[in-house]
């Protein structure tokens, strides 16, 4: 299985986003692990050395995609 | 099948998006259109229309998604 990491924070453009596209992803190929920032502040770091910015993000195959913006990464911790 | 629309303008992060996330869609659930806005001008209304601020751009459910930032659509046309 390829990986996928929807990295968010809870907030209502994240949340929307994750409905839309994590459920558009193909799931006989992508695991698709789902980081609540806000909840999983350990894992901030890691976010931000795969060049997560903002979330909420969606990296796959060690590519970041920005997803519209909910809040900056740096205002998470 | 579900419709999604992806827009571009053939920009390099255009096409870094286009390859990563239109790939890992579900093909059996989603027909994927593609629409080069530089090439295909007469479309870029029907995209204002749903939203798109900047391309890329992924529509899916009338949802638009802005992925990362190659060029605002003011100016495409």
């Amino acid at each position: 299985m390829l990986q996928a990491t929807f990295y968010h924070a809870g907030c209502p453009v994240c949340v929307s986003a994750e409905k839309t596209i994590v459920e558009a992803l193909d799931a006989n190929r992508y695991k698709v692990d789902i980081v609540h920032l806000g909840e999983q502040s350990n894992r901030i770091d890691e976010a931000r050395n795969k060049g997560v910015k903002s979330v909420p993000a969606l990296l796959i195959n060690d590519h970041v995609m920005h997803i519209n913006h909910g809040a900056d990464l740096s205002d998470l911790g």
